[in-house]
């Protein structure tokens, strides 16, 4: 393992995050909140020390980067942030808790948007801008951004691959161009493009710049928290809208993007997962739009239904986890419908969560493929998709996934159960918290939030929302044994 | 496809059916169960008619059966009988929507043992018995019955193998002896003899004979019919408890039995499976029981907790579904242990469902080694179960089996969600089912039954049970249109 490596890179990620907190330090002193902008200056002054010290212990660092060395660096690196991040929170006294604390910090890294907050219009300024803005900063990922701006460890060396693939998201992660390098510069200018963009259709309606700057962070990093208690409820159609259209967007894999840039749309359109991704949502907006109308809720209008349930299927599907409404107090079979929407997530290579569209079409594929086996055991057929052949390789990681998937989701669906809440709560917690979108059902549902669970449950749904976002081998392998063997 | 020998093999099941209505003729005799009895000789009359025709169209059935025939013979198969073991009870009138008398046969076949039937002591003992009967033969498989008795096909081709092997739960089906035959025969003879002890330790209690035989019918099959209202609830703590251990035991992959008659006990207490079986039951009896002390539940005696909860863990991991205690008023972390297991379920090769401990072992150790290679990816692992390396077809075939498994999943839970219950009351129906449990929670809870769900989801469960029992592949094949292509 190339410890001095993996050391050096996490010293720069802390140096990226004082420099992120910045922008917090201004909005408190310009609110006079002057202990929350001291909480934020020792913050990024811990983070500073810590990453110099480093710096000095891992000067020589050998060349030599290897896929371990790729996930060990990652899940590392993201723990470290989290625990340096939530240091403004814990400190000002506004999450008094630590728990709490690093689950706020956690949840706003992975994008996933679950709050121990129960009014977050409480919270100064400042440290809703942080909150908000680890979201986006999670969504692209942190690693890539250090990545895509400098070398820091020289060009030398397979690193920059080994360090996006652990981190991005995805079944196959690819470059878009030769170099890694400029692949990861080319995410984040797309990246810091959409959310531009969203910005403005934001601040053209009724938002304040404060407002449509966090709104368009937690929206383009998928990751859901607010600025306001009722999260988007209280806003206009107008801007539920744009977040609807939006949220869609980030959902989609970014080399789409990079394809439309280079005029090839076609491409685009025929993108299996694309056209999956889409089909799933369009086809869930219309169930649940249905079932809400025979049932008569907003008062049987049409429009009114459409604009929540396309507004709550976008949310939770691109794992962002805005709410306009009480989706707990739906019908059944539209809760349900939200509950497989959490798993499936949005594309690959998107800020999204859950399982993702990729991998789904490589299970449902891997399926046809062993039926037709069984069917003809000697013939041997290859999965396609979008007309190239996939790797076998692939196709055993992504089963690999599964599997690993639901062992992780059945050991912490147990040990939530343990606190006083119902099954619903703890199956929806658990996916909620997994597949990074916020908010589950019932006591933890759109209306509610996670203050109230144990101790055990938060640390279990932070490890949760951790193995969710990276995806969880960089976690997996830092607590397997394997790892820190020498052979 | 061979669709003459099919035809031939079905038949032949039909001719069995009718045969093993005759108990419940008497039954109905003996207790002036008129209409009864006569429902019952026209349900024979039926099968053997069928049978008859099939028969004379299936003469000349030439030879050449494939993996392809196996699946389909043992999906049409299974249809066949459960379509005209429910005449009984829909011509009797005992059941008198048709869908419901479907529902309760697959469900008896299927070893299920949910049931629309509020109160079971108001039906006739024929119809009880009948019930309970298709529990038993359902367990370990009307074909392999079939293929112990007489070699129906001639001894040609490897029909045998292909009909055992799409019939038999479990990842890797292997004979005990060279011949396949012989196999079947010694593991239903295993099984008479298991079923008779348990017949002679209720009948010793305080059970009558008939009371007894419909009791260790349903447990031999881990079905779970009952022949009273309250399931096992008013029978003594000494039956309740010979229960406990004939579930067990017939949870056990058979071929350990084989093993300890052939003297080879060593081997059976080194099976890996065997030991991830027993581990499962005691931990989560040691858990349960611990949560339910805590929480003072049954006064907070210790021997009443450790009964109920190792009954309830030994009836819902052998997916049996008997009940002693509404375990739906138990804590949340007990309900979700027992969910758990629903999942998990039995040994590969007993009368049990679920995906088996031997797929979960399976999938356990695929994930460890590819874990393994992510570290190292130049190295090449096997998987090696009872040290013996696992053909990496069968690991492939583990997996779509869970893909099978969870897609299916999802659909259903979907699909039954359209009802008007609790998110929790779909999600445990359809585990329940697909497992072949019984009772789920809630709405479908051990104090409720499935007679208030809609004609959709009962059909929808009925499709689940089967293919939970058939363990998916023969029902999903049936269902494929790469089946019924010519090439």
């Amino acid at each position: 393992m190339n410890y001095r490596m993996i050391g050096r890179i996490n010293a720069f990620l802390l140096i990226l995050e004082a420099f992120f907190m910045i922008p917090s330090v201004i909005y408190c002193f310009y609110d006079h909140d002057r202990w929350v902008g001291y909480s934020f200056l020792i913050g990024m002054g811990v983070c500073l020390a810590v990453a110099g010290l480093l710096l000095i212990l891992t000067r020589h660092a050998p060349a030599g980067f290897y896929a371990k060395d790729g996930f060990v660096c990652v899940g590392f690196g993201w723990i470290l942030i989290c625990l340096f991040g939530c240091t403004p929170y814990w400190l000002s006294g506004q999450l008094p808790q630590f728990i709490d604390a690093l689950f706020e910090t956690v949840s706003g890294f992975t994008t996933t948007g679950s709050s121990v907050v129960p009014a977050v219009e409480s919270l100064s300024r400042g440290v809703n801008y942080w909150r908000c803005f680890t979201n986006w900063l999670g969504g692209m990922g942190v690693l890539v951004f250090l990545l895509a701006l400098a070398p820091i460890g020289g060009e030398n060396g397979g690193y920059t691959m080994h360090l996006l693939r652990a981190e991005s998201p995805g079944p196959n992660v690819g470059k878009l161009v030769p170099k890694m390098r400029r692949t990861a510069a080319i995410l984040y200018l797309i990246y810091i493009l959409l959310t531009f963009l969203d910005f403005l259709f934001l601040v053209v309606g009724e938002m304040s710049a404060y407002e449509a700057l966090c709104t368009s962070f937690a929206t383009a990093g998928t990751g859901g928290f607010g600025v306001k208690n009722d999260s988007l409820a209280g806003f206009s159609s107008y801007s539920q809208n744009v977040c609807t259209v939006f949220m869609m967007l980030f959902g989609v894999n970014f080399s789409c993007y990079y394809l439309i840039l280079i005029r090839k749309v076609k491409n685009v359109l025929k993108d299996e997962e694309f056209r999956l991704y889409w089909g799933i949502a369009i086809g869930s907006v219309g169930a649940i739009t249905l079932n809400l109308m025979l049932n008569k809720f907003y008062q049987g209008s049409f429009w009114d239904t459409l604009r929540h349930s396309s507004f709550q299927v976008s949310s939770i599907m691109t794992t962002t986890g805005f709410a306009t409404t009480d989706f707990d107090a739906w019908p059944t079979f539209s809760k349900v419908i939200l509950v497989c929407l959490m798993v499936i997530g949005a594309c690959a290579g998107s800020t999204g969560g859950g399982i993702k569209c990729a991998r789904l079409l490589l299970i449902l594929k891997g399926l046809r493929r062993n039926i037709r086996q069984l069917l003809h055991p000697n013939r041997v057929e290859v999965v396609h998709i979008n007309g190239n052949a996939v790797d076998e390789g692939i196709l055993a990681n992504t089963n690999a996934y599964l599997a690993a998937y639901a062992a992780i989701l059945v050991v912490s669906f147990i040990l939530v159960s343990i606190d006083h809440i119902t099954v619903t709560t703890s199956l929806t917690a658990v996916l909620a918290c997994m597949n990074n979108i916020g908010p589950g059902l019932e006591q933890v549902g759109p209306s509610a939030n996670y203050a109230g669970l144990s101790i055990l449950s938060k640390s279990v749904l932070i490890l949760d929302m951790l193995a969710g976002r990276l995806e969880i081998f960089p976690i997996l392998i830092l607590f397997s044994r394997g790892t820190w063997k020498r052979y």
